[in-house]
Formats: structure tokens, C-alpha cells, sequence
């Protein structure tokens, strides 16, 4: 009797995260004889802890195949960190009870390094409980800060959505500048690692073009050296754009836009601000009106201009984990392993879970620029093949039609429990 | 002999506004008898003021094409309003004196309400100085707000990107809502009228859709009301998306956003910000987590999510002024008029420049639901046309592929001047 899956999305989303579910549903459909149903967890690892499972086989084909253009997580996700064994043990012991409820033999986990690390662990535990389960990561994070591959899906799409909008404001600022803007900033996402910074770089691909200027959360921000450059800038190309990472801090670890306030569910300090604070800094001290922009969600889901690789690779990873799974290969995630630049060629390769959790991988210091505010040809060519392709969703009545799944419940068996 | 044409952008820029001038040049092109030289001003009217003009027959046939889909001002713009013919005489006469010196037989304005008036006013004082000249105005702006015209290129595409936008994170942020974020803001622009914000409602095709709250310039921000139906949403939905306008205010009259510091070239207040303090205002009350987003200059640049509707206006308002101009048509502005909203179908009608000048279209209060959150099936019936159709540009190493032209300046006849 073929074991069912479970399939759950966790953390931050991406405009390609469906795709990878896309990936896992169509590919488990392929082999009716050796999987039984795929059980998706309703606002992830929170929908095994409940219960709370949703069965894919009552979706249709035709709207399982539309996931792969539609933006979010279509069964929800969550931020919930499952802690080390002795602190969460309850909760990893529940997942087994769930998992063994349902006849589960099949984990796959959807998300960053926090996630290859809950699925690393329940691979342990249920090794320990003798409960047989094959436990396989599925990279994501628009962060591109997973250790072992490549690149992460996700990224790509993120990417291609900020260097074309830093260039089509770059085009904007250029054209009021005489007499008005003369600075504009834009805020990307990056807490610890400036690979959405740098991305804005490849907008510019000829001195002079914007963006000018990168602020990158590996270079601690020097206020002088930053308005000496900005007004160096206006003062050659008559306007400065300017590209600054979320996480953007001081030469003591301070954050430029700590709100010191509020703290997310895995106790990361919520940003957002550091583009205001920095263009506010060039009005006060320079006198040069600017305008930003706050991208916030808007650059994660942007799936209606999704790199095309991006698209391809957070399929591939998602059929590669159900393929891997079958083979019974336990505690793996697949990667993306890079076979050459121009042209771009790739493979996919699997990575222990364990070499993934909890590292970050950031931005190697030869990718930015020696001053500091600006990225090498290396990173160009580490970058650009991330952002090559297009893959349009279509539209109706003018905008994205994307598809919004039944999501219907799979039967409770056990009593309630409390996460 | 043929005179030559002069033709100028004026205020912010839009996607769509290069595809009017593609439209003004490849029409001029077409009548080599009748028409001489096109010469655009460098940075808007500053240029025709500072004698400092563009020599476009410089440019291939080949850049001039790639206008149509290249963002911002391609020969610059300017925030600089030209007051009375009294205050200001001294400059309308340059103007003249410029345009007699380089024999301009046409002058082309494209711009908003407040270069209709220009327009207008420069056709005044050519009549009265016995100079004779064609003033014809082309409309532009993202804000909808000319009169006469049914609708302004520019707009459509802001719509189009701002309803893409709003879908998109409201399919985001109802997959973190279960653990995370529960309100996601989107600012947009729109000082005094809503119709971008209107706009954002089209995301929502059926109930429980984001975005679930309009906060429109129009109506008087209650926040009351506003956090009860804030409240009620998350309860309902789980999560609660909202578009605000930059230009939300109080009873009063007060700027939620304002700045009250910082002023533009023509007297605005410079806002941004009322995004954030309806978000602050949410968490601080309800204690929910927030997102917001910032869109500015990305909404109005972003070609790449163009209305294909909107470039075709774009181009034929552009075209149509050169045709007016060659009829002697003086004073008069290429107005779209609507035929049937479905199948959409419009034309373009002359308005006379005098009826557009410095008058502001608001949204009807028809448009907006009784409570004052979001949109009537009205508004909907007008706007959805308005983003209709793609039309993507072509891409290069993963980026739209824009044009920068040479933008070669005329030999200067005259003394300097100062504006």
C-alpha cells in the first residue's frame, strides 16, 4: 500500500514558491502505484501540528498546473521555528503522531535554512522513534541565502523585479531631475545579505546609469563616504540612484531603520526604513529633494515579471525532492548546481539537509566593489543568468488570473492539540 | 517653407509619455513638405526658455520606434510653471523670441492641467504679439484628472501596475496571515483624486478579495470607521489589505502624511508617508503586524506592466496633435472619448485647450461605495477597459531593453537668459 506524502510551505513566500508545489503535485500524480495522496499543511508545519491538512487530489490538473504562475502560498505558511529536540519535543512527537495518523512517509519541506533545519530534525526523531519517514528539503527564499546551491528559487524573480524597476525609476528621476528630483532611493529586502542589493546593480549596465549607488548590509554604512559619493554624483549625471538593503547598519551592528520595537515569530527584528532614513540624511545635510520607494511585499510576489530560470528551477526542485523521496534518499535537499555562466547550464544535485540548516550564505566580498557601493563583474556573472527569461502568467480583464485552490480538509483522527 | 515644430514634456513623467512623443516625431516624419525640423526642449520648457533644444531628426527611425516602449521623459521634464501673462511676461516673450528665431510654426505641450494652461496662455500672447503659431496640447498624466478627456494617458498603465501590485501581495499576505502579518498598505499616488487608488479596488473581483479597504483622497479619513472595518476584515478574511492615497486627509482638511516642510516647484506639498501612519495606526490599535509599501516613482514607470489600451492612446494623442497642428487647429487638446465600454472602443475628439486648463477631475462620488472603502460597479465599468491588453517590451540579459537617445542640441541664436 503506497505511503502518502505531506507537503508544507514555510516562512517568508515567494513568487515561485507555487511553482515548486506545482513541481511536487504534478510529479506525485506520475506515480499513482507507489505514492498514495499528497496532503498539503494548511499555513504550513502549524497545519501538521493541528491536523490541519489539506488533500490536493481534490484540486483539478488544470488548477494544480495554473500554481506554477501564481504568486504567494497557496496553502498558507507560516512563521513558526520548531526549536532544538529537548525544547520542542512535544511538538516534533506530535508531527510523528500526525504523520503516522495519516500514514505519512513522505516529509517535504518548503523554505529557508530555519526549515532545512526542522526537517533535518524530524528526520532525526523519527529515525529515533522508529517511525519510517523520508524527510526532503525544498529550497526557497527570495534571500538567496541558502549554503550548498547555487542560487535559491525565489530569488531569480526578486531579482528581475528590482533592477527593472530601479531602471524604469532610473528613467523617471533622470527625466525631472533639472528641476526637481534629483535623488531617489529604493528599499529592498535583505536582512543579513545584500544579494537583492546587488541584483538592483545589473540595472545599470553603462557608467552613469542608475542604480549609482549600493548600500549592502556587508558593508557597515559610513554616513561621509556615502554623501561625498552621492553629491560627487549629482554633480556629474545631474541625479543619484540609490539601491539600500533593509538590513543596512552601522559600523557597530546598529541598524539604520531599527524600530527596536517589534520582533517576528523567529525573534528577527521586522524592518523597514532604511531607505527613508538614508534619503532623509542626503536632504538634511546636501539639500536635494528625493522620492523612495518602499518595495516590501510587492518585490516577492511580483510573479507577473518571474525570471523564467527562477520559474524552472523552483519546478525542478520540487519534482527532484518528490523523485528523491521515492528513491528513498532521507535527509536531502535538492540544489542547484551551476555548470557554466554564458550559457547558463544547470543540473540539480542533492544536498545533506544538515550542510544547509541554519547557515547563511552571504555576499563573498570579492562580488562588492573595493569602496564598498557598487558590484564586481564577477557578481554581474554570478548574477544575470538568475533574471534571464520570461514566463508572463496570463492575464484577464487586464490583470494576473491567478488561481485560488479549493483547499478542502482532510478528516481529523486525533484530539486537539495547542502549538 | 516649412516651419518647424517644437514639442516639449512638462511635469511627471509616465510610462506612456515617450509613446506620445514616438507618435508627435514619426508623424512629423511623414510630412517632409509640410513640416521642417522637430525640436524637443531639453528638460520641458526650460528648454525652449534657455534656447537649449533637441535636434530629434537626429535620432534613427530605429530609436525613435523604441520611444513607444521606453519609460520617463526622453528628452527630460521639468517641474516650472509658468503664472500669468502679467507675473511672468518676461518669459512668455522669451518663448516667442525663441520660437521666432528658430521659425517654430507649431508648439506641442504635453503635459497636465497645469501645461494646458500654458499652452493656452502661450497661444494668447502669439496672437496678441502677431506671431503666428499652432499651440496644441497633449494630455498626460498619471493622476486622470483632466477634464473634457474621458480618460489620460498615463494613467491606465499605473492602473494596471497598482491592481497587479495589490494582487499580488494580497495573494502574499493571506498566506502569512495565520502566524504573521495580518495588514498589508499599499501608498499610491494621487494628491487630490483617487482614481488610482480606485484603481487597486480592481484587484478584488469577489468578496473577501484584496484589497478590502480604499482610502481615497475624496472621502474624509474617519479612522474610527476605518479601524472597525479594519477589525472586522481579519476577523472574517484573516488578513486585511488596504490601498491608500497619498493625499488622504482628515476632516479638516489636514494631510494624514503631511510633511508640511517641503514644498514643489509648483506649490504642491511633497507627500508620502500616509501609507505608514495608517499602518502605524492599526498596529497601535488592534495590535495587528503590518506590511506597507511605498510604490512611488515605480507605479508611473513601470513600463513593463504597461496598458496596452493606454500606449495606443499614448501614441494617437501624440499623432493626433501633429495632425490638428498641420489643420491650423489652435488651442485645442486630442481628448479621448469612450464609444461603448464593452467591447471598449473610443476615438479621438479635439478639446478646446481654455475648458482643460488648471481645472481638476475628481473622482464622482458615484464612483466610490456609500461607506466611502471602496468602488461601485460604475467605477468599475469605467476603469477596467483602461488596463486592458499587454504590451510588453523586449528584454535583454533578463531587463527591458530601453532606449537612451543622443539628444543633440540646436546651435543657439540668441543671447543667454535666465528663467
Amino acid at each position: 500500500m503506497p505511503r502518502n506524502v505531506f507537503y508544507a510551505q514555510s516562512g517568508g513566500v515567494t513568487a515561485v514558491i507555487n511553482a515548486s508545489a506545482c513541481g511536487v503535485i504534478e510529479t506525485t500524480r506520475q506515480y499513482p502505484g507507489k505514492i498514495g495522496a499528497l496532503y498539503a499543511g494548511r499555513d504550513g508545519i502549524i497545519g501538521a501540528l493541528t491536523e490541519d491538512l489539506i488533500d490536493t487530489s481534490l484540486e483539478s490538473a488544470a488548477d494544480i498546473a495554473r500554481l506554477r504562475y501564481t504568486p504567494g502560498g497557496a496553502f498558507g505558511s507560516c512563521r513558526y521555528k520548531l526549536k532544538s529536540l529537548e525544547e520542542h519535543r512535544a511538538q516534533y512527537e506530535r508531527l510523528i503522531a500526525v504523520f503516522r495518523a495519516h500514514d505519512i512517509g513522505y516529509f517535504l519541506y518548503n523554505g529557508g535554512n530555519d526549515s532545512m533545519d526542522t526537517a533535518w530534525k524530524v528526520s532525526q526523531l523519527a529515525t529515533r522513534l522508529d517511525f519510517p519517514l523520508v524527510c526532503v528539503g525544498i529550497p526557497k527564499t527570495v534571500d538567496n541565502d541558502l549554503a550548498v546551491t547555487d542560487n535559491c528559487p525565489g530569488f531569480g524573480s526578486v531579482a528581475k523585479y528590482v533592477a527593472t524597476s530601479m531602471r524604469e525609476a532610473g528613467f523617471d528621476v533622470a527625466s525631472m531631475a533639472r528641476t526637481s528630483t534629483k535623488i531617489f532611493v529604493l528599499e529592498v529586502m535583505g536582512r543579513h545579505a545584500g544579494w537583492i542589493t546587488a541584483a538592483c546593480g545589473l540595472a545599470s549596465e553603462a557608467e552613469g546609469e542608475a542604480p549609482h549607488i549600493l548600500l549592502f548590509p556587508e558593508i557597515p554604512f559610513d554616513p561621509e563616504a556615502f554623501l561625498r559619493r552621492v553629491d560627487q554624483c549629482v554633480k556629474r549625471h545631474g541625479y543619484c540612484a540609490i539601491a539600500v538593503s533593509e538590513g543596512l547598519h552601522d559600523a557597530n551592528g546598529n541598524l539604520i531603520a531599527e524600530t527596536g520595537t517589534r520582533r517576528d515569530a523567529f525573534g528577527h527584528a521586522q524592518l523597514g526604513g532604511a531607505g527613508q532614513v538614508v534619503a532623509q540624511l542626503i536632504q538634511a545635510r546636501l539639500g536635494y529633494k528625493y522620492h523612495w520607494a518602499l518595495a516590501d511585499y510587492l518585490q516577492r510576489a511580483a510573479r507577473h515579471i518571474a525570471s523564467r530560470v527562477d520559474v524552472e528551477q523552483a519546478y525542478a526542485v520540487g519534482r527532484a525532492a518528490v523523485e528523491a523521496a521515492l528513491a528513498g534518499k532521507n535527509a536531502v535537499m535538492p540544489a542547484i548546481r551551476r555548470l557554466s555562466d554564458t550559457p547558463y547550464a544547470w543540473e540539480i544535485a542533492l544536498a545533506d539537509l544538515r550542510e544547509v540548516a541554519n547557515v547563511e550564505k552571504k555576499m563573498p566580498r570579492e562580488f562588492i566593489s573595493p569602496e564598498g557601493f557598487g558590484i564586481t563583474d564577477a557578481c554581474r556573472r554570478y548574477l544575470s543568468p538568475l533574471l534571464e527569461g520570461e514566463d508572463a502568467p496570463p492575464f484577464a480583464r487586464g490583470l494576473p488570473n491567478y488561481v485560488r485552490l479549493k483547499n478542502i480538509g482532510v478528516a481529523r483522527k486525533l484530539a486537539d492539540f495547542a502549538p
